[in-house]
């Protein structure tokens, strides 16, 4: 197959990092990338280029983009960390087969990425492509946290931004599994549906009180498990009201927040700690096996149903600059970039 | 061997906890503890009596008397968590010999106390008996939190308050095993006797600029675990400073500050975490054999002066009611109470 010598794609403006910290937020993507015809990436060795249908965007995408990651961003490389694709260069016999992957050579917000051959994921064609390109970030890092919940031996976990695809996902394993999902969201018009999926408690931060509710819903379930995708004073607080043993788990930052450790006794009386979740980090120490295992429980779970993926919309590339914004606003659901568009 | 009836104690005025968080400071006990007479312990099963020859003044025991520690006061009983003395009743082999003593049952602050057989430490004869009376709290401590500096593999480790006797009996373990100790104090009058004792590096807080002198003594020895007895915002910040996968152990609260974590990103992207350290678990979940074999070590480094015991006063048990703030109030040194005096 020969491939164009350009493409479109939407690319970085800055370098590095930006020393700010101002949450995932994205009112205007202009600061931050541009949309312009660069180069078609040449693999090198061990490298495959896929021609892209469908790019997520998630969290941490944003948070990159705004050099608020924990990775340094390269001016003029397209962003976006993952999508789904026919691989159309490299040296690997999935060739011209659909794959999602994470693009760690070049970005997925463009008509054509990168990444190492060993990191592409084969998708079973009854898998959609909605669920394809948005099968790593989001379902790899619910299975992955619901395994240290498992570990761990809880009962019952809590997790807020329960509301975001990933919290979804994660309440659907808890269901799944009899272990309880306490769920943390700021309004309550989204505590029904939470609860339609299986949460067995819902703490509406936007409510009256809601450390009380919180109360209640440690008193009941006894949760061991903090999820934190938001890294603010109430996530410390819920910490805190938590039972002996508690492991507060961050791996986000939605807030802006430097939450103060008001009770640092718990550590040492209670048994608790606070550490942090990173999926590029389990994917290099998790057992090699367990990567393909997840992969088949993540397909098998999006194609019979038990999880599903929740679309805001999905903005064509060549409509980003204007349209992403607006659809990253909806209060839930998932946005994508079509870079067939 | 008969025992008198009736004995003299410091006693507690009052239960469980006071709410408060003021610190291990004591200018004067009168509001927590009154010298009293009281009824002589009686043993039962599984219990001995000891008759105190001298017991120690921890910060845990400052912490305890005022309502600020993980246990709750009982008002009426006798404080002081450590001491030596002879064993005078109980069913046991020790009886009539020294033992070191953790008081489970009636506190060390007194002519005699009591605790569990299983717990009684025989002293070998050239223990002094300063060096027996603290050889539990901060010399098993020590040991077991070097234990975990050893098990992570690290080239050097953190310590504040390391002017304590506690941070002295650390460095020395430091030094003697080739793990480079970075000792955190407030005076720069300390820094020349803790270098003197092994200290690779001295960082003090009452100058200027201890942050920079903090980055520039990680970045010569690369640290990986901060021992913390202070939890204070400065300590926050120096775990923030420090290299890649760096673990903040809390095991004391000197400060009264809510610690704010600035830079929560640190536990994805840099694999740090956030720990306490509680002797009394450690004691529960360590394998059984490490504790024998830990005293054998603790008294033989006593006896060969590897460790030494800093007295900043022998307080006689009549006299504490005046006598013991302004030994406490001196600025190194370990405050100790004579019940036979």
């Amino acid at each position: 197959m020969t491939l164009p010598k350009t493409m479109r794609a939407l690319v970085q403006l800055h370098d590095g990092y930006a020393g700010t910290q101002t949450g995932p937020d994205l009112a205007d993507p202009s600061p931050f990338v541009a949309l312009r015809d660069i180069p078609v990436p040449t693999p090198g060795k061990g490298q495959a280029v896929i021609k892209v249908q469908l790019a997520a965007v998630n969290p941490s995408d944003i948070h990159f983009i705004k050099g608020e990651y924990g990775q340094p961003r390269v001016a003029g490389q397209p962003a976006g960390f993952e999508g789904v694709g026919e691989v159309v260069a490299g040296d690997t016999p999935l060739l011209g087969q659909r794959v999602s992957f994470f693009a760690g050579a070049s970005g997925t917000w463009a008509e054509y990425a990168m990444t190492d051959i060993s990191g592409l994921i084969p998708c079973r064609p009854d898998l959609s492509d909605v669920d394809a390109a948005g099968q790593l970030v989001n379902p790899l890092t619910a299975i992955a946290m619901f395994d240290i919940v498992k570990e761990s031996g809880a009962d019952s976990f809590v997790l807020n931004a329960a509301g975001s695809q990933l919290g979804k996902l994660l309440i659907a394993l808890g269901r799944d599994h009899g272990i309880a999902p306490i769920a943390v969201v700021r309004r309550a018009a989204q505590a029904d549906a939470l609860r339609a999926l299986g949460a067995a408690d819902v703490i509406v931060t936007g409510e009256a009180d809601p450390l009380a509710q919180a109360h209640a819903a440690f008193k009941a379930h006894k949760p061991r498990i903090l999820l934190d995708a938001v890294g603010d004073q109430f996530t410390a607080d819920l910490f805190f009201a938590m039972p002996n043993g508690a492991r507060w788990v961050n791996y986000g930052k939605l807030s802006t927040d430097a939450p103060k450790l008001a009770e640092l006794g718990q550590l040492i009386f209670q048994s608790k700690r606070i550490e942090g979740f990173w999926l590029t980090r389990w994917m290099k120490e998790v057992d090699p096996a367990r990567v393909p295992q997840a992969f088949a429980t993540i397909q098998e779970r999006f194609v019979t149903g038990s999880w599903t993926t929740d679309v805001a919309g999905i903005v064509p590339l060549s409509a980003t600059m204007t349209g992403l914004a607006q659809v990253l606003a909806k209060p839930d659901g998932k946005a994508f970039i079509d870079p067939t568009a």
